[in-house]
């Protein structure tokens, strides 16, 4: 049976755009994974869903279980509007779907708001996800530098202005991680996030903020586009993954309601009633407040452990950003391949993600990797650091040699 | 702003088949249930999921609560291969991909499958769910009648021979619940099965099976279609929801690799690690089998009560199926509209689904509702009956005098 005949025009089109299994090599076992965005394995909080579960379950019996779920379900949605709104977010309950995880989120976005003809803007380099999601909707993708104040709003300006200039179709969405972003750990200050509030009504287009790490500020951070957003044009997604359990499939978008009708109707796998129960059971068990802080420190530690690394054992010529938040270390390394290298760090047992994987044109990402902070111990962060370092050094020199 | 404006064609397009929201009123306090196509309360295992949770999370600490989850994630798949092998259907690890329920597997196969230009079969009268999925793709839905021996599979044939004649476009995909459907509770007998895999070779047309209630059978029931297959066209949806609990959201599709590999990439909330971590604990801990036997008597008992009580009640000009397993009843009520009759029903706190929404012409249901004995009592389902009965015997009386 010829399967290729059944895909339509533009399936087909996305599966060749991203031939599946395209991606990271398999890990070794025992590797130190520099790689992987997840929390850190004390701070997921375990024993604290277990309790949560037995105590939903002893109350509840069945209910949590069936599809309607627990009276418990709208709590979850309150305490997120609650957690919303002292970050400057007044989002009403139309205003917010429950998805499971960002990527979801993004997911319905780009199925509610994009076709073929649609262009969107990114960031390069940008979360290769969303990367993956927007081209299986459109090959009209435009990429806008980062640097280290986030993206460069001046250059997306000039861009928006030589489009409109040339008759080209302008953008209908920017995707933007503006805090701590993935992968770059860069945030975009607030001059930036204005200028850019004004080029989406000049220019009538929306913007997608992803603010997955907004929580995780080792000082202070801007307020979200949302926050800052007076014309409904921010569609903002966020994610209980980076400071619960990514496990739980939690996230969110929070957007005009006209919007979220659309979002919720192409969602079809359902309220996660267990899920969801679940981690309303468990949010008002804790204080939230108190738990952020105790993240913020343990990775901010990290983080600074992982720069003092960098210094140590990567040669001069390596440089990186310094990041305020989040996961997230962006790290140049001229002269070397990382894709290239990633089979010898693997061999060594240490892993990073390429930085090619980030970019809508690969080419631009040779020279870069990403390494995360987030999931290993202090101690294994210095001596995977350590690993690359030596692995990077003899490669440059064999390289001059 | 304009919302609207954002919206691509086909969202719009979508949006407007289907207005969010028009679909059944909600049910007041303490109704009786009859359109509620869930498990029975006592039937959900909620004891045994806590008890799994608890030996999960006690066991593996965080490790189910991440992103890649569980080392138990893998059991789940070969506890769902092992029991579809043991009905007849043969599926490696590559052929199986775990979703959030069937909606979620019928929406990615939608997703992958469909666009604007392809023609779908569906039974008339079907699940409205998938329905209105499909319709989220293509305006192109031909409905082919069903009656006590399932979808008429020789119209089908007649139907396809006419569009092949008149040169239309010929369905690709044929979507049908061959056992046990919903919402007829009919099963396809096994002639019309190997004809409509005859005429899926004849037509080269994809046959989407919907097997949710499959495992409910009162005593025996046809091969699947899957089982039956002899060339990869039945791509087969399943689903724990209607077996242990939906509220976990463990469904699958069992096809081909090449199609797997399509639906696993549009299916972007990942893999939901906790929920399925925590089922395929549960399942270990439990004699599958012998509780299959335990929810056919239940349901069995429940199902004739149901008839009994429609047969004591009911006008004698009300017709029905006697279904043969899983959760419905299909009631045919000869000269009244039972979507005007709902508000009624709903007064007297007893609810059912009005046949309209299970066909895509909707004029087509309109004497036609839909009853489900799988949630309540014995004693609820006798006195919702009752009070229906009455319902529809006053309203015809009124309506002859």
């Amino acid at each position: 049976m010829n399967h290729e005949f059944y895909f339509p025009y533009n399936v087909k089109a996305a599966l060749k755009n991203d031939p599946p299994g395209e991606w990271m090599p398999a890990l070794p076992e025992g590797c130190i994974r520099l790689s992987s965005g997840y929390p850190a394995s004390e701070l997921v909080p375990s024993n604290g869903i277990k309790a949560a579960v037995s105590t939903l379950l002893e109350e509840e019996q069945d209910l949590p279980l069936h599809y309607l779920g627990s009276p418990k379900m709208p709590r979850l949605k309150q305490q997120i509007q609650n957690r919303l709104a002292e970050r400057g977010m007044k989002v009403q309950e139309e205003e917010l779907l429950i998805t499971a995880g960002a990527c979801q989120a993004i997911d319905l976005i780009a199925r509610a708001l994009l076709d073929e003809k649609v262009v969107v803007a990114v960031e390069a380099p940008t979360y290769m996800e969303a990367l993956e999601i927007f081209r299986n909707y459109t090959n009209q993708i435009i990429s806008i530098p980062v640097d280290e104040q986030g993206l460069r709003v001046d250059e997306f300006a000039s861009v928006l202005a030589e489009r409109k200039r040339l008759g080209l179709v302008l953008p209908r969405i920017l995707y933007t991680i503006p805090t701590f972003q993935n992968p770059t750990g860069t945030t975009m200050n607030e001059q930036r996030r204005m200028r850019l509030l004004e080029l989406s009504r000049e220019f009538d287009f929306l913007i997608l903020e992803d603010d997955a790490y907004g929580e995780l500020t080792f000082d202070v951070s801007p307020l979200s586009l949302k926050a800052l957003d007076r014309e409904g044009r921010v569609i903002h997604v966020g994610s209980l993954s980076k400071i619960t359990a990514p496990g739980m499939r939690i996230g969110w978008i929070a957007a005009e309601r006209p919007f979220i009708t659309a979002f919720a109707w192409f969602k079809k796998d359902l309220d996660h009633s267990f899920a969801q129960s679940a981690m309303a059971v468990f949010l008002e068990s804790i204080d939230l407040e108190e738990r952020l802080k105790k993240l913020k420190g343990v990775y901010q530690r990290k983080c600074t452990l992982l720069i003092q690394s960098l210094e140590k054992f990567f040669p001069t010529s390596v440089t990186w950003y310094v990041p305020k938040g989040g996961y997230f270390v962006w790290v140049r390394v001229p002269g070397v391949d990382t894709s290239a290298l990633l089979p010898l760090a693997l061999s060594a047992k240490v892993s990073y993600v390429p930085g090619k994987y980030f970019f809508s044109n690969q080419d631009e990402g040779i020279e870069y990797l990403r390494l995360s902070y987030s999931f290993e111990s202090e101690e294994q962060i210095e001596k995977g650091v350590q690993i690359l370092g030596n692995l990077i050094s003899n490669h440059l020199k064999n390289h001059l040699s």
